[in-house]
């Protein structure tokens, strides 16, 4: 998907909301145990329920891998149900991939070729030959990671240099001799606030993914309000707040409210560029 | 596997080679492709003929990821059966792994309670919390990225802070505060050269783990020279260089051929401790 598809995604849907698909076999309804793939049945459902109200679906590897070869099969399956039911969607791998180069090759044969993903997101430590082996690939993104959502992005990425530059900043400028806001966008946590002004003045167009919305306690007001652009440039993630809202049979349904919830919130934050 | 055991290991072998199983479908030898499992094929034999010149083996996930499903199937035969016939192995998974606590904590479980293997590389960029799910299992490790072989490592890894700090120290340092010499060896590349001198002034115990000897054209003598602590504290990586050294249906006995004689090379320069 390219930059104009998904603005116009946003534009139709007053919403730039992405449902992370966090699927954890221990926090799921009780009830779907007994379904012959839980993740997958999870997933199904939760898709169904909130499509209506976001762009982009994020399924997190980490919970797919933990599982296995069962949990490889799920994740596999989640992706081609989103692409063959909802081929509007975009589809965020959230692995957090990157090495040397003849291994991110690899990696992005698997997400961009075996799975057909529109993105994937990578950590930029070991710099450009680890990232520009997923920049190879029309109508697809690198996710790279910039100032996280955690605690512990306060050990590396805010490190001032001798130019006195930020971590952060450095992988913003630095990655834009390889990449532009055509085929790369940033992590940017929302629980950053203000420091989304110092990232819009290195990276004015380029799209945000933006979790730490819900469960880790980001403000989306905050994230608009010095993150926006005129074309939005913003995907805000939420995956606990949504998916896990209700334990019930109701589960689907309930996650579809919380979902349609934060559209109503992102439509007031739109109308001013709409 | 702890360290002492590590330590014995290399002693009793009188080496510290970790072969780098980086097992590609389109560069095994195509004797193996009607096989059912044409990848675990190909890992059972190399790892049969390098078994005792080796003391670790390094499966990188991205590798087996690339073939979906089917890979994580070989990835976890693979596992199995390194741990069934060769338990005195040190087993690697490569998968530069590294996000918020609560999904670090996810692949933490994925390989140290599911798969039971010995280590796994993390990625430093997310800080702390990114780190120390990895940290509560007795016996396992983390192997933290701090100086890479890559040409990319100069990116950020070189970034000198206002302190007079590069990141790649501070990565060293500030990770001790978390982590110790029996929890945590440090990833750092063979074509660094002297750079292990500094290395060794802040991490003078840690194991570190040496890829980029061989196909990448680091130096066994330099990596030692500079790097080598009285307990040895290195285990030097090979992938490419051993395990295609050969493509014709001997590939097995050549990859234990060339096993051996790095085995030889690492002999000589233990000599001077052992």
């Amino acid at each position: 998907m390219n930059k104009q598809q998904l603005i116009e995604q946003i534009k139709l849907k007053k919403s730039f909301l992405c449902v992370g698909l966090d699927t954890d076999i221990k926090k799921i309804p009780e009830h779907l145990l007994n379904d012959e793939d839980p993740i997958f049945a999870f997933n199904k459902a939760i898709i169904d329920a909130t499509a209506p109200y976001c762009i982009a679906y994020k399924p997190n590897l980490a919970f797919y891998e933990s599982m296995g070869v069962k949990g490889w099969i799920s994740f596999e399956k989640t992706v081609e149900y989103i692409k063959k039911n909802y081929p509007e969607q975009f589809i965020i791998a959230d692995a957090k991939r990157g090495d040397i180069g003849n291994t991110s090759q690899m990696y992005a044969r698997t997400f961009f070729e075996e799975l057909d993903i529109d993105s994937v997101t990578v950590a930029p430590y070991m710099g450009e030959d680890s990232v520009t082996p997923f920049l190879t690939y029309e109508g697809k993104w690198v996710i790279l990671l910039a100032l996280t959502s955690n605690k512990g992005s306060h050990d590396f990425q805010l490190t001032t240099d001798t130019e006195g530059e930020r971590l952060f900043e450095k992988v913003l400028r630095k990655s834009q001799e390889w990449a532009n806001d055509e085929n790369m966008m940033y992590v940017v946590g929302a629980t950053q606030g203000r420091m989304f002004e110092d990232i819009r003045k290195i990276a004015p167009n380029h799209f945000l993914l933006v979790p730490g919305v819900g469960a880790q306690g980001g403000s989306l007001e905050e994230v608009c309000k010095y993150g926006m652009t005129k074309d939005c440039g913003l995907i805000v993630n939420s995956s606990r707040a949504i998916i896990y809202a209700d334990k019930s049979e109701r589960f689907a349904e309930v996650a579809g409210e919380e979902a349609k919830k934060v559209q109503e919130q992102m439509a007031e934050q739109l109308s001013s560029i709409l």
